[in-house]
Order: C-alpha cells, then structure tokens, then sequence
C-alpha cells in the first residue's frame, strides 16, 4: 500500500485517474517515476502556460533564492514584488490603458473570487451576484455560490445565498441544451432587474468567465458579452470577469476579453499569473472600486509570494512582443485541422475553442471517462470537464512544442477510436 | 511615487506599517534595499518558523529545481509529495498514534477551515458551528462567519450566518474582560445545547484555537480545553483545533494541543508547514470522518505545492529529536526573564504566552502601535494583535539565535520606554 | 386632529386613499359618517365575495352568539367547525373528488402560505421555492420572500433567501413587458433545473397564483398553468396554488384553477374562505403531505374563528347550485361591454380579467391614482395594483346588484374622463 | 368516523388532547355536544381573559350587527375602529403617559412579531434580534426564528436566522436548570456585544416577554428586566415587550410591565386585545420609531377587525376602575393557598406565576400529559407548557367565579394525586 493509499484523504481525485506517481517535468512531458513520459494536455489544470520548469523561470528562481531574496512577506513591500508589479504594469496595464490597481490575496483563485465579491457589495450596498450556468469560480463559501456545478455545492453543507444563476451566453450551445442562452434572454434579465416586482433585486456585481473553461469549454459570444456588460451599467452593477484559468495568454491574448470590446471593473487572476506553478493570486481593481477597501481588511498570510513574482515577471517578458501569442494561434490551427476527420466522422461530437483551450465534447461522461483513461496509458494525460465530465479539456502549455501536440493529438485520436470501436 | 503607491490596492497594510522595501532575509534578520538591517519577531505572521530562507531547505528546493521535480502538480502523486507524507507520519502521526488522514487544498489556512467546516456539516447533517470570541480563523466567506472581528466581518457585504460564537476560556483573562471565560460558562452553554427550547441548535463541530493568536495572544486552560472536548463528545459534535498559527512547534511542542489531553477530529495546518514561506494548507482528518468525502468534492488548483513539500520535509527533520522544542523553552524563559523587569514597573501591563509566542498587552491600541512604530525605526519587526491592536505579538523565528533574541527585546523594552516617556 | 391622526401608525394606508369614516356597509355599498354612500369595486380587498352584512350569514351568526355558542377554541373540535367541514367536503371537495385535508392555522393569507411553504420542504427535504414575477403571497417573512413586490420586500431588513422568481406566465403581456413569460421560458426552467451544472437547486415547491390579483390581474394561460404543473411533477416539487384573493367563487367558479387542468397538491385560502370579513385561513393538503405533518408544529392562537366558520358555512350554500356563479359570468359581460368604448377610444388602455376581477391597465400609476381618488370622490371605491400602482382592480361583491355594478362602471369611466381631459 | 378524523389535517392537536366536540362555554365553563360541563383553566391559551361569552361584548357586537356597521375595513377609518383607539388611549396610554402609536395588522401574535423585527431592523440598520431561551414569539418565519422551541423550529424546513438567543432571567430557576440565568449574565452579554472581537453583532432589538408562557411560566426578576432594558439603551437596540399571552389584565394589570420601570419601543400584543375571542393583532409603537414606516410597507387583509374593535372596546372598560385587576390579585391568592399542601407535600413540584398566571412544574412531561387528561375525564380543561410540556399552565378567565375556581382546583389536586398513586 502506498503512502497515499495509507495516509491521503479519500477526497484526491486526480491521483485515481492519473495513478502514477511523477518525479520530474519539462515543457509538456512529466515523467514517473518508472521512467515512463507523457504528453501533458492539461498543464495543471491551466496553470502551466509557460510550460513544466521553464528554464528561464527556473534560473531566476534560484538566483533569487542563492541571494536569499525575501521569499515569506505578506503584503511588505520587496524587491522582488516591485519588479513584477513594474513588469506588470508596462508590458499589460499600460498599453491597455487600464487604470486598475492591484490588489494581491490569498494565492487561490477562490480567495480573489471572494474579495472581487465582497468590493462589489461594498460598492453597491448590494448583496446579490449574478452569475451562470456552468461557471466556476471557487470552492470557499462565498465562491462556492457562484459555482454552479451541483456536485461542488453538494459539499457545502449550509445553503448558498446571495447568487443568483442565469443562463450562460454560449456562442456554439451543447447539444441537447436549452436553457435560453441567446442574446434575448439578456433582454428579459433586464426586463426583470428594472421591474420593481420581479422579485429580482438589483445585483452587486455580474460575474463571469468569457470562456467557461471547467464547465465544458463555453466560449461566450463577444455580442453576449458586450451585451452583459451593458446590462451590468445600466443597473449600476460592477462587471467582473474570472481570468483564473483563462488569461495570461491561454486564448492568443493575455485576457480573454482583450477583443471583446468590454472594461472590467475587477478582473480575478490566479493559475498561470505565477508562472511556473508556485501559487499566487491578484484581482485588477478600477481605482473607484479600490478605494473602497480598508487596509488590511481582506488579509491572507501568503499573499506576498515571491517566488511566483519572480517566474512571474519571467512570463510576463512572453507578452512583450507577439510570438507566443502568434505561436498560440499557429497551434490553434493545428489542433483544429488534425480533429477535423474526426469531427467529420462522428457528427455527435463537438469543439469548442479559443486559442490553445479546447473542449471536445463526447457528449456523455462514461465515453469521455474512458477516452481519458486510454490516452493515459498511451501516455497522454488530459482531463474531462463540463456536467458529468462529458467535455474533453485540451489546454497544453502555450509553449509545447508542435511535434508534441501532434504526438498528443494522434494519440488522442487513436484513444478516441478505440473506445469507439470497443462501444460499437 | 513608488509603484506600491501607484499600484497596489488601497487594502494594503504591512506596507503602511514598515514603508521600506526588503531586499533580503535570513534566519531572524530582514535586509531592505538601503541596507538597514531589521530583527524580526513578526517571522511572517507565524509562517517562518525555521527562519527566513532556512539553508538546508534552500538547499533542498535548489536541487530539486536543478532536476526538474514536478512543481506543480494538483492532487496528483508526486516523488515530493510522498516523501514529505512519509516524513510526516513517521515523525508527527506515528509517535502520536494519530490515525489521521491528510488532506492537501488550496495553500491557505481559511481554505483549510473551510474544508473543516463543509465536513463537520456532512459528518452531522447540522449547520451551525460553534467558535469563539476573539478567535481568527480566515477571510472567505465560511471561515469569516467563524472569525469573531468586526472589522474583517464587516466587510463581507453579506450575513455571516451558521456560526455561534460564545466566550473563549483565556486561562488569564485581559484586563477589563468580563465575557464569562471560566468553567462554569461551558456548563451554561452545555445545559443551553442540552435544552430543545433553548433556541440553539446542536453544533456540527467546535472550532477553536489553543492559543488566539490574531486575537491577543490569549491562552486557554488545558481544564477549558478539555471541557470543551466533552462537551463537543456529549453533543456528537466534532472537534476542531484550528493550528495554523500555533502549531508547527511554534509552542514548545509540535502541536500546541500535544499535553492537553485531547484528541481532535481534524486538525488545520497551514502557516509554517511549507517550511520556508512558500504556500501549504493541510488538514489532519479522522479517518472515520475522511471516508465522508468523495473525490474532488473540495479541489483547488495548488493543492500540490512542490517546494513547500521539499521544505516541509526538511522542517519536519527538526522533530525527530528534542533540540528545537528545547530550544524554544530555553528561549521562552529569556523572554520572559527579559521582560520582567517592565511587568513589574508597570502593572498595566500584561505578558502571556507560550513557547515562543507571547503577547505584551498594553491595554490600548494607541500605545501599542506607537511602540510597533518606535521598534521598526530602531530596527525591529513587530506587530499588533488583539482587539484594537492593543497586544504586541512576539513571535520570532524559533531558530532565532539568542543574541538577536536579546537584542530584540531590549529594542522593544526601549521603544517602550520612549513611548511612555512620550506619554507621561 | 382625528384620532387616526393622533394615534394610528404612520404605516396605514387605505385611510389616506379614503379619508373618510365608514359607519355601515349593506352588500355593495359603504356609508360613511357623514351619510355619504359609495358603491364598492374593492370588497375589502377580494374579502367580500358575498357582500357586505350578507344578511343570511348576519342571522346565522347572531343566532350562534345567542346561544353562548363557542367563540375561540384554538383547534379543538366545535360543533361550528364540523359544520363548516362538513359542508366544505360536501359542496366542494366530494364533487371534485379532491382527497385533501383540511388545515387551519393563524387566520390570515400569510400564515397560509407560511405552513404550505413549511409542508413543502418537508415532504422534499429541499429549500427552494420556485416564485413568479409580480406574485403576492404575503409579509410574514416566509411568505415575502415569495412576494415579487420590492417595497414591501424592501421593509423585510434581512435577505429574503430560498426563493427563486421567475417570469410568470400572462396570457395577455402587460404593455412594455418583455420578461420572457411565454411557454418557452417553461422548457428553459425545465433544462436548467435538470442541468446539474446550472447553479440552480431543485424546488421543493412551485408556489403560484392563476391570476395575479395585488400583482396587477395577470391572467395565467391554460397551456402555461399546465407546462408549470408538468414542471412540477417532473422536478419532484409540489405545486403550491394561493387562491387567497382569486379563490370562493371570484372567476366564476370555487376556485379559479377547476377548469385548468391542473391539480394542486396544497390550496392556501383565506380572504373569502370567511364569508363576511371575520378572519380565517386554510390550507387544503394532499393526505400524502398532510401525514408528514406532527401534531401542534404549526400552531397558531386564533386557528378556530367560529363565527367565520358559522358565516364561511353560509358562503359555501352559494355553490350548492350554480346560480351565483351564473351571475358571475353575466356581470362579467357587463363590466366589458360597458368598458368597450373606453378602450376603443384609449389603446393605451388594456383590460384583463375573468369572472368578477378584471384590472383596467392604465400605463401609468399617476394616472391610475387620479381615478382613484376622482372615483372616491364621485361615491366609488376602487384600488390600484399592479407594478407602481398603474392598474384599477375592480373586484366588486359578487352579489353586487347589477344596478350598483352599471353606476359604478359609470363612475369609473366619467372618472377617467376626467383625469383625461385634465392631463390632455 | 368524525368529520375531523376524515378531514382535518394531521397537524391537529389540541382536539387529541381534548377528544370532544364542544358546543357552548359560558365565562369560564365549556360544554360539550353531550352536555358534559368542562371547568376552564385554559381560557383559549390566554385569549379569553373576560370570560366566553361576555355578556356585554356579545351584546356590543349584536347591536354593531344588526345596524350593518361595517366588520371588514383593511386599515381603512371605521367608527368601531375610532372608538376602540379612543378608549385605548384614553384608559390605557394616556394614564401612563406613553406617547405610542397604535400599528394594526394581520390579526395573529405572529404577525405583530414580525412587525415588530422589521420595524426594529430599520430603524437601526441591523439585523440580529437578541431573543431568549424558552420564548415563544410565533410560527411564521420571522417571529420563529425567535421562538425556542426546537419542535417549532424543526418544522421550518430553512435555516432560522439573524436571531441570538441567551439565557431568560427567571426569578426561580426551574429544576435540573443551569444556563446561567443570573443578573451577571446580563453582564457578560454587555462585554461581548461591547467588544469587536467578540462574534456577535449589536443588536436591532432584544424581544422578551417579562413572563415567558409557552416556555413554562417563567418570570423574569424585575431586576434582570431593568438590567435588559438599560442594555438595550447602551446598545442602540429597541427594546421590544411580546405582551401577547401575558398582557390584557393577565399579571394583576393592565400591561406586565407596568410595576417593572422599564419602557419598551414596541409592545406587541394579540389573543386578549379583541376581548371575546376574535382576532386582532397590534403593536404600540414609540412615535420616533413608528414615524419610519412609510405607508402600507407591511399590509394584511383583516387589519381592521371591527367585531374585535366593539369587543375589544367593552374589555377596555374593565380597566377604567380598579375592580378586575384586585380580583385578580384575589383570585391570584386562593390558588397559591389552595395548592400550598401539594407543594409541601411533594418538594419535587413547582409553582411559579403573577397575576393569574401560574405553571405548575411537576419536572416531567409524561407526569403532566397524565394530570391534563385525567383532569380532562373530571371535567377540567387544562395544558402543559413548557419544555417537554412538563409545565401545568394555569390561565382561567379573569372573571372565573371563585367557587369556579376553587372546583377547578380541587379538580387539579385530585387528579395530581390520582397520578401519583398510580405511578407509586
């Protein structure tokens, strides 16, 4: 019995579906410690942008640490941090024009969820969010109320309040989908917010990803998103949007909504923003909105994580100029013109993408399951998202090489067939 | 301007309190960028037990870097990830019999709590929990129900329900405290939880730290701790030992409960568990209650923080034998000696503690803060705890030599004095 | 200064619409002190089916107070009460072959919601209730998180929490309304309650009325009562109908859903259920939910009002034959030939109703406030409803004579004249 | 089978308890359809202070009959209404000098409850009521959330919030009691409250009823209401007195309170108010309080119960000379006196009370339930309040006859011993 059969609690999950144990990694290879190499497609759940030990990350990190850098801070000012907020600001904020400030937390996701929740109700003496079918956003309570996936909400214990769900604006709906999610149903949710007796009250803030990423590779049209942000003015509600697993150049531009024509009052960034994998979390905040906060009023103990802002100011020199970008939009190309055979075969199968994530919709959770396990053994590791895991993930590190993503996506392929065959 | 000043969010607070810029750190010493050099007390809020950039764990994470260990790798198995489990049963569970589970989350103590809470709720099929006064238990929005300040409460926007607080049972209470903390008062609230028209509901768990940390320093009696264990048995309610400040040897003994005769259901670590700052959460969980979760019901992107498992391994080392815990003890008498001398002259003052935790109440926020203030211009690193910030926290390194030790508390026995000057 | 003035709460609110004191009523007309005579389009707000004074039910209850018969009796048995339950089973529910059980509680509309609600989430063990746009349910706060009206929601100074609201199904839209209330919306609801991933919990309850009274006579289609009650079925959730304003013979039969097609498993009444304004509330229950229910777990002082048991026993002989219900139909005729030419002239104007409740929609609650008040001015009672106001209810005494019923659609009309003439 | 057995709704209980269909009752006697003649010490659980029947109430509401005065109003001005306000003012208010407002709504306890919290949350911006142990406050959400009972609260089927419950001040503990009752609670609930750190929010309100009934006759020490009353004032919180069970003449005057010095914002009031059984609910509200309430924000159909008004009014007049009230101190003499031996006899038994209002604690449920029906064969209707229903509640009429009242004692006596010989 291994030492995480004996000790680890029965809530791992990933260690099931994956149960080797890994020893090293690099770029978009982890390799056991049997020695045996797998194609990573996952990317630590959208983390690894920049690829498993990226050199340069790798290099700085041990400079700063042979230096005895700071690595422990709160929210001390340090020389690592001014570097990477420096960076920050000159290679993403300013050629946006964003005025935002930035806000560091506890480094998870679910913590910047949270404090991008409480700003808009202090902002707005409002108490509702508005959030999606399908979003996902967290696993703290506050969160966890906007997380729409039963499952997760199951294990909370105690009702989830004060979020409201709506329909999600898809651009391509799943199939067997009809839940309302065209750009009329923005004009009913308005109808209802601007009617007194509607039972609705004025929402705090809208909450949303632009690509629902662990809810099945939803990707938001850009008229629904530019609808929504319109609603969320006319009601005087702040307009947030979750980037935590797809920004920092996961869709070929560092945000997701950098062509969608919208402003973000708060935008939520955690996952890829430290790097290399090491945690951090950060919440761009219009300085209207900041201002409200107190100091110390949302703490956390690690929100001063230098390690992450050193490989973290590594990733940002890949937004100084447009290769990766570029390169990002190459192997979009790519992986949609090697599943197009497959698309073509099997009409009951779906892709949806942007950029380097990419849903392949099996259209049932068993068969997705099964395709997940095959590629396993043939060495490629990939996750399914979406209700009852149905939706294939491809997400790679930006950086894999093309010779990988094809080794990848022949090997997804070959799985994909032989569940087919083996149901058939 | 600086780029703090430009940029970061208004919530920022050490930075307000230390307004230099730290270059470097080792063991019990700061460096910032003009070279001042600081001892500190403060060790990260309790995360740096084993000291800034701790050699042998630098050591560690070097080479494990230089040989492209997985850094970041969610809940999957990991060379790392077992050898640090391995470590911790060997050296912490087995000497204990603690039969305990682990369970990784995202690497923040309210994450923690959170997961302690969503279970306890499981466990029982009940909502409520019961903490206490002055207790710290996080900022998201299920372990803030449980964090009893109003100033972090009040910032949830929301109602922060399904959490009763009641007095804590301070083994010397503050002064001017008249919140009921004795033994008797566990016998009212049992006789309340024990009649159905008391308008309470039984709890699903006791929350509770041995020692408040953020609350004061305030140390409870191993008679209270025990009552309160009972009483949690009596009502089939869990127990709860929320660690996250005080454990990790930071008592004289690996968990601050390890000489109070009692048995928590599940244990929340975080803080100094990673070793060297880097980011770790952790719960010990029984596994008659772990078998309750079913996978992924609680995720997290960073759940399987690398460095902090090589560095928490190599922590973990200092407890295979007494040195450290006897150091600690050693260290805590030359506090307290130290400090005798200005408990005697003025009685106002109040000194409690445990092994290298020790709060200095002043009485008054001001006072207090005017010291903090006093030491970082001479060079020290303190900081405020308690309600109104009136309870200076000294918690240093606990690898902190003896010299710094001393050199440190004469600097706070002379701000002191300075400030009292000033006052009278 | 009357004593209205001196000592009654700022809350009230028909005495400043009606600044007058009533001395006596007679069927449908109200006399005041000063001996001025109005016809009465409101009925004590959907209270005074049978009239005012209703002289049958007058003698009946006399004759029981002459006989020492017992007035208060809480829920014991009283040979009133039997009485009254005997009739109801035989003129209302045998005919129907309706199985329900009777159930009284705290004689007022709210409290009947109240239980129903309680019921509900017991016999599913699930919290939400599923509400509709524009409904009334009541200000108890069980009951107002189900009304949709944000003033009075606005009073509650706590979250309204476990209802969800959705847009209700008109069969005529009120002009400018855009909320999505068609049958379509239906199969949306349907998808997403049956997407686990949608963020919404399914309902213990779906709670609704077939016409919306307070919430400005929106009539429910047939097709959208029947999506709602297969919803229901399918979701495993109780269809909850609140006939307290439209229920006792208002729409030209007992209740307002007997030729629906649909069959609810609780029926909450109150209003009329009283016959001649003395309080009183019921619930009609499907004995399979009505056995979940312990004895005394909702209680209620003033559950057993004997003299509207004797009067309530009275109304119920009116629905021995068809007769009242007849006349229902033809004063329903009347009231709209004698409203055509009004709309044909204003098209702004829309009428919906059925049997004797019809709201007139002016578009406007300023306008609609004028005819009120040039209305009681000219010797009319009617009330506005509906979203700020803008709609005339006219629900007078079923047993209005049709002399009272012609002058006071004469009154209305020269009132809107009026108001028209004045604005133009 | 009866018709109630057929029909009436499982939720049923007194009519278990009671198992006849009653027919009269005439001041304190009942008779059942069989002609059996039931002394009662129930008097409707408190409603019937004046007897049943009272000849000049049944007199007053049959000459208001038979001139068509109006029974059914809303809040609209009726000449009953003004008469009732007049003399309310007049025999109660002014004679205490208190300056309240008179709020009428849904005529059950609950409601005046609910009115009460709203009202209270307004006016001060908060949200947490501060109830107590054992106190009974109604079944709708809002006032249950304030009831203690757990059976009740059982039923809610939601979690019951923003209410904190402490220890009741009893002036005799009962038996096996140790919640810590005493005076110096008053002072921990100060310090807690009056410390940020502490968990608790500052009240909106603290709602008590000086003698809590349901909860078991218990009786607060005029020391510890004081001590409540001048911790409300320090907080900013209302102090809001539920009169409903105890109010109306029960204690030996008019309000409990009147020989407590203190001075509550908001009294709540109900079952005695409307003098001969029918309901009426009201609230006396402080003027700077009521004037926050705009206009109708908390409606209800039977708010203006004219028979209850012209009932209400007669009761009134009992107050104008002293007579009732020395009676009831009379009365309240010959049952201490009659049931002295059995307390010397059986040092287990209890007797607490004011007024005519006394609990009989016989320390067990079961014991209790035998004496009410045994009583209940000997023709002597009596209940059980209190935890477990261990608690013999004694509340004739008023205006029972003292040979009534002496029979109804001997009755009680003789059936205690009856159950305690069986169970020896």
């Amino acid at each position: 019995m291994t030492i995480f059969e004996q000790r680890e609690s029965n809530i791992r999950a990933y260690s099931r579906v994956y149960p080797v144990t890994f020893k090293s990694a690099k770029n978009a290879r982890q390799t056991d410690e049997n020695g045996k190499v797998y194609i990573d497609f996952f990317a630590g759940a959208g983390v690894l942008n920049f690829g498993h030990n990226n050199a340069n990350m790798i290099a700085a990190m041990i400079d700063y640490m042979q230096n005895d850098g700071v690595l422990h801070s709160l929210d001390m000012q340090t020389t690592a941090k001014a570097e990477f907020m420096q960076t920050f600001e000159e290679v993403i904020l300013k050629p946006r024009n964003m005025p935002h400030k930035i806000q560091f937390m506890g480094p998870t996701g679910t913590n910047a969820v949270e404090a991008a929740m409480k700003l808009a109700r202090r902002a707005t003496g409002r108490q509702e969010i508005l959030a999606f079918s399908k979003g996902f956003h967290g696993m703290t309570l506050g969160a966890l109320a906007a997380t729409a996936n039963a499952y997760f909400r199951n294990a909370a214990g105690v009702p989830l309040n004060h979020v409201r769900h709506e329909a999600f604006g898809c651009s391509t709906p799943c199939a067997g989908c009809n839940q309302g999610c065209g750009l009329e149903n923005i004009d009913h949710i308005r109808a209802r917010y601007k009617d007194p007796s509607s039972g609705l009250e004025a929402p705090a803030a809208i909450l949303l990803e632009t690509i629902q990423a662990e809810g099945g590779v939803n990707v938001a049209s850009k008229q629904w998103l530019q609808g929504i942000a319109a609603l969320a003015k006319e009601l005087g509600a702040l307009l947030i949007v979750d980037e935590i697993q797809v920004g920092c150049g996961r869709t070929g531009s560092y945000f997701s909504f950098d062509d969608m024509g919208i402003s973000p009052d708060i935008v939520c960034m955690a996952k890829g923003i430290g790097g290399v994998g090491t945690p951090m979390a950060m919440n761009l905040v219009h300085p209207d909105i900041d201002k409200l906060w107190s100091p110390g009023e949302h703490t956390g103990t690690f929100r001063g994580q230098n390690l992450s802002f050193v490989a973290g100011k590594v990733a940002l020199d890949y937004f100084r100029h447009g290769d990766l970008m570029e390169n990002v939009k190459k192997k979009h190309d790519v992986v949609e013109q090697h599943l197009m055979p497959l698309l073509h075969a099997d009409k009951s199968l779906q892709l949806r993408g942007k950029g380097l994530i990419f849903g392949l919709d099996m259209g049932d959770g068993e068969r997705a399951a099964a395709v997940v396990s095959e590629c396993f053994n043939k060495g490629l590791i990939i996750a399914a998202c979406g209700t009852g895991g149905r939706v294939l993930k491809i997400i790679p590190p930006l950086t894999i090489p093309v010779s990988d993503l094809i080794e990848g996506l022949d090997t997804l392929i070959s799985a994909i067939n032989s569940v087919m065959e083996e149901a058939a």
